[in-house]
């Protein structure tokens, strides 16, 4: 018995951002598992709801989400066990992941520790990336540009060296680093050439230009693009 | 009446990886474009082809490959004013695209010439870049590391600098830039952390080490994979 390990994009968040591949091996894999905050339900799951078969067995994999700290490992061990123990008995599992599991995904921390024991298919989904841009009406690069993707996580001088030196850019997972990435565009005078975008590809989707945010809370799921004056777009 | 036209994404190769709105919008578009090259079949149409009614009204955008140059404006003027004359007649039209439209897509040449005046919906595809990775089975980026995408095309001494100061890096577009690439990637001893993959999601995929790549000609559809040792990978 060879059970096979999925790590399932489910895309941005709109359900029909979903491939043909992923609803396959989501009717077919008798085990799904997902993350999910510490309360609350899981967005990996809800894009995917419309294709999970009544019954079907489900580990919701909960991570406490503390700003600033990643996943305690002790919280993937178990998970990751208890995943071993359905791919042992040779039942496949499936991991659904927000975007494209390889790309800031949490898959990984499941990934890394099981692929040197079990068989593991990664299939690659829509990534927030492109969501945003499609959301923004804005091509992120052509040709022969460089597109950087940088996590807003990163300190402040790193942040602005990084951006400051790509011609264009997707500054990741803004949440509450919102004000330091808006200080560093300013200080940069890339403002008018930045959008940021929330919820891409869902009903709650937001688009807007840095200076007209006001005073908002950014959720973890958005994203701030910005292409160089001089970048220019394929004519 | 207010037609749209719609660039879609259909992802990198194997059509399971098209999404479930890609396939509503192929079925329900009277006018379907994709590009194609000068002699032969369009990739873009093959990955949607079990989807394309019959008798739809097809535009295939034949673009002369040309080693080193970009399509000629003419060529792109003359397809969008056809794509223009459908949609100011009402009928909407699908601009089928490879991956991603806003990544590195043809589509963004018509896009900038018909943005303007007609509506534009945008649907975001599986890019190659996170196809090539799960056909490597590498995961790219994770927590805060940053991840470049770098054309081949670029020049030698820039393609250094920039593969030299990130920490992953996706290589796009090698083709005949391999040679260039790979003598690049061995100044900076980085053979080792480099993972060359053609046709990612494809029947034809390959997966292989740069040092074991030996004297092949590369696919314009290829990708090296480049993860700084010192990165790491989420554990």
């Amino acid at each position: 018995m060879t059970a096979t390990l999925f790590g399932l994009g489910v895309g941005p968040g709109d359900p029909e951002l979903l491939t043909l591949k992923a609803v396959r091996l989501i009717g077919d894999c008798p085990v799904i598992a997902y993350p999910a905050p510490d309360h609350g339900d899981s967005l990996a799951r809800a894009i995917a709801a419309p294709h999970i078969p009544e019954g079907r067995q489900e580990i919701v994999i909960r991570t406490p989400m503390i700003a600033g700290q990643f996943p305690a490992n002790d919280i993937y061990d178990r998970y990751s066990s208890e995943i071993a123990t359905h791919l042992s008995a040779g039942r496949d599992v499936a991991v659904l992941c927000e975007g494209d599991p390889f790309l800031y995904g949490s898959f990984m921390y499941v990934f890394s520790r099981l692929a040197d024991t079990f068989r593991v298919e990664v299939v690659p989904g829509v990534s927030s990336v492109g969501a945003c841009a499609a959301a923004a009406g804005a091509p992120l690069v052509s040709r022969n540009q460089i597109l950087s993707l940088i996590p807003a996580t990163l300190d402040e001088h790193v942040l602005k060296n990084r951006i400051a030196g790509s011609e264009a850019v997707a500054v990741m997972k803004i949440g509450r680093h919102l004000g330091k990435v808006c200080r560093v565009l300013s200080d940069l005078k890339l403002n008018d050439h930045a959008v940021y975008v929330e919820h891409a590809s869902m009903k709650n989707q937001k688009v807007s230009m840095i200076d007209t945010l006001g005073d908002i809370v950014a959720p973890y799921f958005s994203m701030i693009l910005v292409r160089h004056p001089e970048a220019g777009v394929a004519e």
